[in-house]
């Protein structure tokens, strides 16, 4: 059945036939860059009109070495940031003729039953294999959002001339490109923040544990805390997850004094730690309790949260990573390359602006 | 540069070297459904990981006729209800060993700046334009979300083998498969519940005016109302656009009197008219005005919104969609089917179930 759909299909031989020109002319005629004359395309792509003939991108990916394809795995796509950035990935890959080829990783569960982030330890072989998939593709490049890479694997892409890009997460080890926000710098910007408006009791409620995300905007605050003199009045832990973090939410309202102030370490768990907050425990924010996320997604602006968070520069993020990797693909080089984008902290109402 | 690394790569032939074998045994061994013996397999598995040889699907496919891609157009993210049905849509694919090229369709604005989904007829032609790319990649399916396709390319598709599946749209003449939800019945489920818990002026904020889905969910509408001897009190339009929605909201919420209840064609815009009738005008959802939203996207659920909305059941869309997909791929049939998939009303806080 494949077979006869294959053997129906027009050719260049058939384009090449009815334009009366060689059938090398018809894919030079569709190759970018190729030489071939004015008058000669204009009749190939007139036959071409006529047969109702497309050339075959993947056919012509074996004589080129480029499928222009790029392989995104992406974990999961609840966090807002995820589906903003994949949007923005794809619109600036699709303008340099490019085309993302989605892969999902697999989502593990923890005992609570909560979807975790595949980046920790347990799902490492699960994306390795992922990625190996991805390469038998025959992808120019590869980008990886909130995931990480073994060592063995990321040589191995380094092997097969595909180069890989973390997106939103850096890894330790010197083989491997990422782009994220400046997380520590971010961290630091809330702690001052937060000194400077008068808290005294600051919380803090952590995202997944093995993130560099998390570690990185915990060390920032953590800084600015000391820097500040002033010591963590309470943390708890919401792995990113919307439900891990409304029971840290619970637990945290239980405590007698309350924390003036809690810095949140991304927007999609401070939706839920507010809900708890507010239509639980009847508390009000920011004057009973200020707070603070991390992300600055579309709903965040929205009146019912109207957070006051650190930004992730999506556009500038988005920018570097397709610049860094279509760098990579024309030069062949695969130089381990760091960026840490500043962004802003923008304030909004969720955070009281004076000592109380 | 592209050309060396092709040539630097492992081949089938260098398998088939190492394992004492022929080329075509290596090539059986690494295409489902093929006949090779245990034995040999082993032989040609043991060699290819010693070499880090990984099978060329692209190649395969000019044999198969069969590349295992599914290109996937959308034409924007921002309503909650996509990234949810593209995770779900690469999940299942995923799971039956097809992957997602995704292809985002250019959005256009209209007049005042707001982003416009790309089913209005202006961007035709370049719908018809990205379609063509798609088929370049010589997918085996084509899933259209939220977008329409002329009779021209549909009958290109049909002419080329690869089916088309309109998801959450489905649109007139006959030509084109398409898995939405029940719209019609879901907009009369909205109406008699307004019916029945005693609203007197009921109001409606429309979503894009080309879209089948703001058309059958408003219809559906109406019917009910008209079948509970109610007059529909006001109507505005939102367009599907969450600042277009906001506006339409501030002119309802200056009528005298206020409608006392509204019914938003989607949940994306119900969240710009809640915060706009709470945070702006100082109402109350529900006790001065009853909404209801349609599609129960997450945040729907989240106690900021607590939105009494019709479900849009897009696991059993995702699940139709695939099927009906995979079985035109191997069949090569494309009878066209049209699919509505009943979603219940969901009641939650913001509708009152009393008369007041």
């Amino acid at each position: 059945m494949p077979r006869d759909r294959v053997r129906e299909r027009i050719t260049s031989l058939d384009v090449a036939r009815r334009a009366g020109v060689s059938q090398s002319a018809v894919s030079r005629t569709f190759t970018p860059d190729s030489s071939v004359s004015a008058k000669t395309a204009e009749k190939v792509r007139q036959a071409a009109a006529e047969l109702s003939y497309r050339p075959n991108i993947l056919a012509r990916s074996l004589i080129t070495g480029k499928s222009h394809i790029i392989g995104v795995l992406v974990s999961y796509l609840d966090n807002f940031f995820y589906p903003d950035a994949l949007e923005k990935l794809s619109n600036t890959l699709q303008s340099h003729g490019y085309h993302v080829l989605i892969f999902m990783a697999a989502q593990s569960k923890n005992s609570a039953g909560e979807v975790r982030q595949s980046d920790n330890s347990d799902d490492a072989a699960a994306i390795d294999k992922i990625v190996g998939e991805i390469l038998d593709y025959q992808v120019d490049g590869i980008i990886l959002a909130s995931i990480s890479l073994s060592s063995t694997l990321a040589a191995q892409c380094q092997a097969a001339g595909v180069p890989v890009i973390l997106f939103n997460r850096s890894q330790s080890g010197d083989y491997i490109s990422s782009v994220t926000s400046d997380n520590f710098a971010g961290g630091i910007k809330v702690g001052e923040y937060l000194a400077q408006t008068g808290h005294k009791r600051p919380a803090y409620i952590a995202g997944l544990a093995t993130a560099s995300t998390q570690r990185d905007r915990e060390a920032g605050f953590m800084t600015a805390l000391a820097a500040a003199k002033l010591t963590l009045y309470w943390r708890g832990e919401g792995h990113y997850d919307y439900d891990a973090a409304a029971r840290a939410a619970r637990i945290m309202a239980a405590l007698d004094p309350l924390p003036d102030a809690v810095f949140i370490a991304n927007d999609h768990m401070t939706f839920a730690v507010m809900d708890v907050l507010r239509y639980e425990c009847g508390l009000s924010v920011p004057d009973d309790i200020s707070v603070i996320g991390y992300d600055d997604v579309l709903v965040s602006s929205w009146p019912a949260y109207n957070l006051t968070t650190v930004r992730q520069p999506a556009d500038e993020m988005v920018a570097e990573t397709v610049s860094l990797l279509l760098k990579q693909i024309d030069e062949g080089q695969s130089d381990v390359v760091r960026k840490a984008i500043d962004g802003p902290l923008i304030l909004r109402g969720s955070c009281r602006t004076q000592q109380a």
